[in-house]
Parts: C-alpha cells; structure tokens; sequence
C-alpha cells in the first residue's frame, strides 16, 4: 500500500519489543503519534512505554491481521521480522521499510550482491552452498575470510574467521553448514557507519559519519565526529543516497563501512546494511537536534525530516550486561546521558543501556 | 514514609493523567523506570506512555490502596490532588512532594502567608472570607486589587480585577461566593519564573529564570535567558532555594515572580508557587542538559540532580487549542521541537502542546 501522511492522533505499529521498538516509541510521543507493539511472548521493554501491545509469533496471521486494524503504519525494529509477515501485513496497512528492502537485507549474500551491483564497493565475497563450494570460494577469495550464514546474523554470531591453514570444514561446521557468503578479510583501519533517512518521496538526510568501536564483535563505543576526511563524509552519504534510492527505502537505515587507507588516502568499503534504526546513531538521542528515531518516525509518517546537525563532539558508550550496575555513576556524572532499556535481566553480552557524553566543539 | 533510593526496574506512581504526567513518564523511561498513572477515567494522554494505569476517583480509597501497592514511590502533577488522596497513600509507599507541600500550595492564603512568613516580599493580600471582609481587605490592600478564590484556581480561573468604582459585591459573586484572597495588584514590568529542584536530603539545584509571557491569562510563551539582572538571578534562585528548605520540599518545584523596577532597579514579588513540573520550565526539555522532568524523576528517587545548564537562547511557546493545527509548519522548520500532548480533543483554552526553539548564544 501507498503511504498516505499520518496525523497527530495515529497509531504506529512497531514488529519486535525490545530496546529500539521502545526508544522509537518514546520518540514518537511527543510527536502526538501512539504506538502499537508487536512482538512475541517474552521480556520486551518496549510493552512499557506503548499505548499498546500485542504479543503473538510472527507467522500468526490472525494476529497480525488483528494488529494491523489498529494502526496507521507498521515499521520493524530489527531485519529479521519474516518477509511473508511483511508481506501480509502490507495487504492491510503501509509498512516501511517495504518487504524489499527487507528481504535484500536479512540474507548477507543478496545484500552484498545488490550493493555491489550499484557499483559500490564492498569486501570480495562468494556464496557458500556446501563444504565443496567453500573450497571453490576460498580459492577465489584467498585468506584470511570469514565465511557467515546468509541470514539471522548479528553482533558476531554465525560467522567465523578462517585464516591461513585452518581447517574449511571445521569452519563450515561451526556455523551449522547453513548456507553461507564467504567474504575476503579488508584490512580496515577502523570501522564507521552512516545513519540517513528517506522518505517515500525521495527526500534524504544523512547524519556525519560515526566512529564505532567493538569489543567481541559488540559494538562498545561510538564517536562523532569520526577521524575522516571530507572526501570520506561525501562518498559515506553519498553511498547512504545511492543504497537509499536503489531500495526505494523509507525510514532510517545504517551502512556499516570499513574505512581502508591506500596509497596514503582514506577510502571506504561497504560492510553490511541495517534496514532500521541503529546502535552506532543512538548518540543522536542527545547529540544531534533531531535524533534517528525521531527522523525514522518522520520518514514512515511522510513528514519532513528533521534537522541532523551535531549539538557538540558526541560519545555514545554501550552498557553490556553488568556494566549497566554503574548506572548510579553515570547518573552522578554531569551531563552524561543515562538511557536504560528496562530489561529484566542483565545477560553476559545483552545491551542493557547507553551512555551519551556530549563535550563543546573544540 | 522515608524515601529509599530507586532502583532501575522500580515504578514510579503518578496522580493525574495529562500532559505532565506524560512527560514525566517519557523522562523516566530512559532511566529505566516504570510509571503506573492514577487517574479518574477521561481523556488521560499520559495512559498512552505509561506501563500501566489505574482508573478511579482520587477519594477512592481502596483503588489508592490498590495503586501504592504497585510503586515504590508516588508522586503527581497539579496541586489539586487532595490532601487526605497523599495522606492515604502515604502510609503504603513515599510521596514526593508530601502533602505539607500540597496542603499549603493548594490554598492561596495559606501560601502567601507562608511566604511572607519565611521574610519572602509578596504582594500585599488579606483573607476575605465574606462579603463584609471583602470590604474591609479593599480598605487594607486598596485597589486595584485582584480577589481570587483560595483553592481550585489555574490559568486565570476563579480570580476577578477590582479596580477604582468597581461594585465589590458583584466581584465577589463572580468567583462564587467561594472563602477568597484580596491581593493589591502589583505593577509589574515583566513576570518571570525559577524552577528549581530540591532532594530529601537537601540538595538543590535551580534553572536559570525564565521570562513568561502570558495571553487570556495563559501562558503563551517562555524565553531563556530572561531580561534580568544578576542579582535578580540570584535573589529567585535564593528564593526558590528558601522556599523548597522551608517546605522540606522533594522534587522539582516553581516559583512565579512578578519583576519590578523600583528606583530604577529590578527586584522580584513572589506570585505563586507550583509544586509540580511547571509549563514555565518546558524548555527545558530540549534547551537543557537536564529536563525537568528528568530532574523531577532524580529528585523524588533520592538520585544526584542532573545539569542545568542552558544550550543556547530558549524560547517555548505553547500550543493552545486549534494553534496545534499548526503541527505541520512546526515540524518543517529547521531545528524546532514539536511536542504534542496526545489529548482527543483541541477544545479553546486546552493545552495541547508546545514548540520549542532554540538559537546559539549570541
């Protein structure tokens, strides 16, 4: 369905109730827009700050009927949502981003597939069907690689390095023998995103680039503004404009980028596309005038996006699992920004919360 | 009951249902709290953005029983709340601010006594109890003057001018006839306002003062910094500062000042105060380190107060009634914040929501 633009007094209904479902919820509020949770049975924070929730699987169609007639648009909070759910919910109500979008998304091999099909660069890469084809793409796509499942990816899980001598068929074990993408090593200096917008009818903003620090492949800290140059800030957003504009994507999307040095100049290859809001744009919350929920929300109501000018040199700092027991520090520290997800239990590895620290520009 | 220190997970109890409950409850979530709104059924925007809500009469005993038993700590967002409603909850479960605050905040003769009885400059004001005391407070205060019922007054209601051959009696059956206040009228170059936070164990913190300007008795718009001296910053902060130690005060709290120019220099008159988040101190929520809901929240939970420090030259201005019909332009004007109160219904006079701006200092 076409997007008609909401109102004031709409409902938006959000697919999964966890940290992103909830801060999106929060930024639509005082927008006078309600939300609508959807998300299976389960700790889901974002139940606390909706007007409504519905907890139901995702391949229940009654339910997501039942849901879909309550709300005005129906967004997602993470790419793994199935594209027949999608697809289903579209029959009833817009859904942004579009299946498309998320089908390209939610499997390594086509995203990567896509991108480098619009002529942007991205790391070598080659499918990987069985332990057979894994030799074959090795060959092409030499060592050090890291072979990951096609789909249900994230934050590290279902991928697997393989370096000079390891064992391929070790490796194909170790991620399930699903059917995988192998992806040649870039030797990156750092890594960075880009977090845009779009709306339907093709207005686009992107945020500057920000820096991102992982700790066992969680993303521990992002910076803004990144150390790049300003040839490096235009390919970033102009790549997000490019990616954007070949999905004929609506909302807030992150590209993840390896930032390479060659021949003395920074350059940047595509890692991997998220179809929503993203951790490395949670410093906009407090760090930029419009922060990237507020612009998703925007992007799906089809209103004018908001401003994303920086407020000063941000630092966005993850809470992981027990980190998240100094929240009385960071609450005693001035004017840091303490944000807490209302999770029930704080899990070795699960993002419990978020620090934003903002310092004048020097 | 003594106030323990909140925990992330706790839920806070909030009387009253509309727009400052609801901000309130936006601001507690990202520190990982709760909110359980009480209110009496009706359009109760702030349901919207709460975990839960209860609906009932603020003298429903059993409902209020009920309530406290799910919150570690309650508190509400007008003044009208009745004395016996924090009273009766208050021996289940904290109440921030207590009904000492409540109770004398509620009454304006017992306010401005107890103002004027800590040597804090107010208006000149006698008790008129009927119509023959109105006579003779007339005879005291002079006129002009302004008669307004002791309790149940906001935005103007229940308060009547009476200036030079105005009929006293006439005055005082337009405001019902009700047990009254008679203050002289105080020829005042501006009103402004300190809103201030204080902690069960005595810190305090105070925004800058902000200068409102009011329409139909309404306040149309607030603008930070104020046109004020330094002295005038630090005698409201004083003020505000007296006031909250006074009252043992717990939360964030608002003092009304009439500034006035007397031998050529500026002084403050204490008008009134509001025990509660305060439409005067909705900048903040954008043009602050620190909203003051947040700030509301750190106080009542016995956590450190938040910065207060301003990010640049603030102006809020309320959206009354069909001026939230404006939604759109607010939302495509570079840097403005949108603020919608998600009420049904944009009656004349209703506050629907507000906008705020703001521009690097000068």
């Amino acid at each position: 369905m076409s997007a008609p633009m909401l109102k004031p007094g709409n409902t938006i209904g959000i697919l999964g109730g966890g940290q992103l479902a909830r801060m999106i919820a929060l930024a639509a509020a005082p927008l006078g827009l309600k939300t609508h949770i959807f998300a299976p049975a389960g700790d889901n924070p974002a139940f606390q700050v909706a007007d409504a929730h519905s907890s139901a699987a995702y391949d229940d169609l009654a339910a997501l009927e039942a849901f879909a007639r309550t709300v005005d648009v129906v967004t997602y909070e993470f790419e793994n949502v199935p594209v027949a759910t999608a697809g289903h919910l579209e029959s009833f109500v817009p859904v942004h981003p579009g299946p498309r979008a998320l089908g390209i998304t939610q499997d390594r091999l086509e995203e990567k597939s896509f991108v480098a099909g619009l002529g942007i660069r991205t790391a070598p890469f080659a499918a990987v069907d069985d332990e057979a084809g894994l030799e074959a793409a090795l060959a092409t796509v030499g060592r050090p690689a890291v072979l990951k499942t096609r789909r249900f990816g994230y934050d590290g899980k279902g991928q697997v390095m393989i370096r000079e001598g390891d064992d391929a068929s070790a490796a194909f074990a170790a991620i399930g023998r699903h059917p995988a993408i192998l992806e040649g090593f870039v030797p990156f200096e750092r890594e960075v995103s880009v977090v845009a917008a779009r709306t339907a009818d093709g207005r686009f903003a992107a945020y500057e680039v920000t820096e991102n620090e992982h700790r066992h492949h969680i993303l521990h800290r992002s910076t803004v503004p990144a150390d790049v140059t300003p040839a490096v800030e235009a390919s970033a957003s102009a790549i997000a404009r490019h990616i954007g504009g070949a999905l004929g994507y609506v909302g807030v999307f992150a590209v993840e980028l390896f930032l390479v040095v060659e021949g003395g100049e920074q350059a940047v290859i595509v890692n991997e596309i998220a179809p929503r809001v993203h951790n490395s744009g949670h410093w906009t919350l407090d760090g930029a005038v419009t922060s990237q929920f507020e612009q998703h929300v925007r992007a799906i109501a089809g209103w004018p996006l908001g401003a994303v000018e920086r407020l000063g040199r941000v630092e966005m700092t993850n809470l992981i699992g027990d980190e998240a027991d100094t929240w009385h520090e960071v609450l005693a520290e001035p004017g840091a920004h303490l944000h807490l997800y209302g999770k029930a239990e704080a899990r070795p590895g699960r993002k419990m919360g978020h620090v934003t620290r903002i310092r004048p520009e020097a």
